[in-house]
C-alpha cells in the first residue's frame, strides 16, 4: 500500500486532516500529517514562504519518507510545489486539492482577486503580527457552505492566525509544474466557491499542471470537515497509479 | 425550526410546490406556497411585475410571517428580491433557486436570451390576452431534462399562462441585492439547461448576490416536478444558518 | 421497448460496448453495437470518413432497424451525424455521448486543439501504415481518469489502431444538425478531460444541436470500462421520448 502526506491550508494545521488520515489509512495507507512552519502553536507569525516550504523538506527528511503521495490543500499547493522542486526523488505523485499551482516567480496573492488580497492585508495590517485571520461569515457562506452551523462555528474555531509573508512571497523553482517529471492529480471540489468564480481552482490553476488526472466530488473547500471520508476517497483515487 | 416561504416561477403556481413543502415540513420546518397575482386562475393577464411583487408583499403581511427564509425560482427571483426590497425586517435569508437576480432598473428580458424574448413576444402577440405559453418541446428537452415522458406532460398540464408585463417590466428597487443587509444562498440544479450555456444561471446571476452560499444538486430546471424530495433537501441546506 | 445502436468511437469497436448493451437490454430494450470499417480487425487503415459512415448506414439496411436511438461516442458523433444525414426516417431519436457534432464541411480535427492534430499526426507517420494509436500516459490520466490501473491497462489493451483519415476528412451534410428534424441528447461525463478545460465537450460541441437534452453523469471520457451500468441509466436517460 502507499505512503500519502497530506499539507495543509493557510489557517489550518496538520490536526485539522487527521479525521482524512484515518479514513485513508483504514485502507491499508499509511498517513501523515505534519503541520507547516508558521501555523504551529509557538511558531513566529513573520515566517516567510521558503521556510514554510523547508520545513516540510525537513519533516520528510527526518522521517525518511520514499515514494509519497503528496497531497496539498489550497495554500498547501504552494508548499507541495516548491518540496517537489527540491527533492522530487522522493515523491510517487503529486495530488492538489483545491490548491494553488504556482510558477516559478509567482505568489500565492498573483493567484488571487484583487479584492481578497485587499482584504487580507487590511486584516494583517490591524493585527500588527504579521499574521492574517478569515472572517467568519466568509468562512461560513464561502469555505464551508456544505456544513452545518454547528460544524463550521466548531471548524472555525480550530483555525490559527497565518503568516501572512506566505501569501506575499514569490516562490523560486528550477522546474514549473507542468514540467516536472512526476504523475499529478487535481482534486476538485465541485461547490467550492473560496475563490469567486471568475478566478476558479478548476481549471484556470489545475491546467498549469500539464497533463493531470482530473477527480471531482461533492463538496466546499472545507470537505475535510464536512465530510472527510467523502474527501479520503477522492484523495485515493487521485493518488493511486 | 425554521419558517419557509416558496415562491414559484413563471407558469407555475403555488400548489406545483406543494410537495416541496411537504417535505420541508417533514423535517419539523413550516412552508408556505402563496400563489403570485397574475398566476391564479382568475386573475387578469394583464398585471405588471410591481403588482406581482406587491402581492407576495401582502402574503406575508395578511399572515404576519416573520424570520422566514425566502425563496425564488427562476421568476420568483424578481419576486423575491422586490419582496426583500420592501420588506426585510421580515427576512432571515434569500434563496435563490435556478433564479434571476435583478439590480434596480433590470428586467426579466434583460437577464434572457435575445431568442427566448423574441420566442415569448411572438407568442404573446398570437395570443392577445397579455399572457404567454411555453411550447412543449423547449418544456420537455430544456426545461424538465431529467424526467420521464409521463412526469413531463403531467407537469405541462398544470402550467398557466403567464402574464407577459412581469417579464418586461424593469424592477424598482432602492438596495441591490449583492447590498441587501440580508444572508443569502444560491441553489443550482446542474442540469438545468432552461437557459442556454453562455446564459448560464450560475455564475452569471448568482454573483450578482455578492457574498452568498452556493448549494448544487443534480437535476433540470424543474426538479420541483422530477425530485421534489431532493430539491427540499438542497433547500434546506441554503436555507440554514 | 426501444431499439438502442451504439456507435464506438476512435480506436474502440463494437465489442467494448457490449457491457453497456447488456444493461440496456436488461431493461427490455434491444441493443445493437456494430464496429465502424476501418477498426475491425482485418479493414484497412487506409479508408475514410465517407466510408466509415457509409459501413453503418449499410449496416441499419442489412439489420433492417428502424425507430432507432443512434448513440455516437467521442468519433461516432462524426458517424451518428452522417448516418442521420443519408438516412433520417430509421431514427427516433440522436444521442450524442461526449461526442463530436460536426457541421457540413468540419473534420474532426477541426473540433480538437492543435497540440493533439500535432501528436496524432506525428505517431501515425512514425507507424506510416495510416493509423494512429494514442500514448498510454494520455489514456490513463485524461481518458481513463475515473478507473483503477488495472482497468486502465485491461482497457488499453483492447484498443485498435485507428485509421487517421477519418479524423482529417471533412464530413459532407445536407443539413446540420441543428436543422435535423429529429430529437436530440448530449451525455456528458462531468470527468471528461480528454479534450482539454478550454475546448469541452460540453457546451462547445452540444450546443452545436440546437435544442437537444443534456443529460450528466459522473465518470470519465471511458465510462463504459470504468462504469458500464452508470452509462447504460445515462444513454437510456437520454434515449427516452
Amino acid at each position: 500500500m502507499g505512503t500519502y502526506v497530506l499539507v495543509h491550508g493557510a489557517w489550518h494545521s496538520g490536526r485539522e486532516l487527521e479525521q482524512v488520515a484515518r479514513s485513508i489509512d483504514a485502507v491499508g495507507h499509511k498517513s501523515f500529517t505534519p503541520t507547516i512552519k508558521g501555523n504551529r502553536p509557538t511558531d513566529s507569525r513573520d515566517i516567510g514562504l521558503a521556510e514554510a516550504i523547508q520545513s516540510i523538506v525537513d519533516y520528510l527528511a527526518l522521517n525518511d519518507l520514499m515514494d509519497i503521495v503528496l497531497v496539498g490543500h489550497s495554500y498547501g499547493g504552494m508548499i507541495i510545489t516548491g518540496v517537489a522542486d527540491r527533492c522530487l526523488d522522493r515523491i510517487r505523485r503529486l495530488v492538489y486539492w483545491n490548491a494553488f499551482v504556482p510558477n516559478d516567480g509567482e505568489s500565492l496573492n498573483d493567484m488571487l482577486p484583487p479584492q481578497y488580497v485587499e482584504l487580507f492585508e487590511k486584516i494583517a495590517s490591524e493585527r500588527g503580527d504579521g499574521s492574517v485571520v478569515l472572517p467568519f461569515p466568509v468562512w461560513r457562506e464561502a469555505f464551508i457552505n456544505d456544513a452545518d452551523i454547528e460544524t463550521a462555528q466548531c471548524a472555525f474555531s480550530t483555525l490559527n492566525p497565518h503568516p501572512i509573508n506566505t501569501l506575499r512571497d514569490r516562490i523560486s523553482l528550477n522546474v514549473n509544474p507542468s514540467e516536472m517529471q512526476v504523475p499529478k492529480s487535481y482534486v476538485n471540489c465541485t461547490e467550492d466557491i473560496s475563490l469567486p468564480h471568475h478566478y476558479p481552482w478548476h481549471p484556470r490553476l489545475s491546467q498549469k499542471l500539464g497533463l493531470f488526472r482530473l477527480v471531482q466530488v461533492p463538496g466546499s473547500h472545507e470537505l475535510c470537515f464536512s465530510n472527510p471520508t467523502r474527501l479520503a476517497q477522492a484523495i485515493m483515487d487521485a493518488g493511486r497509479d
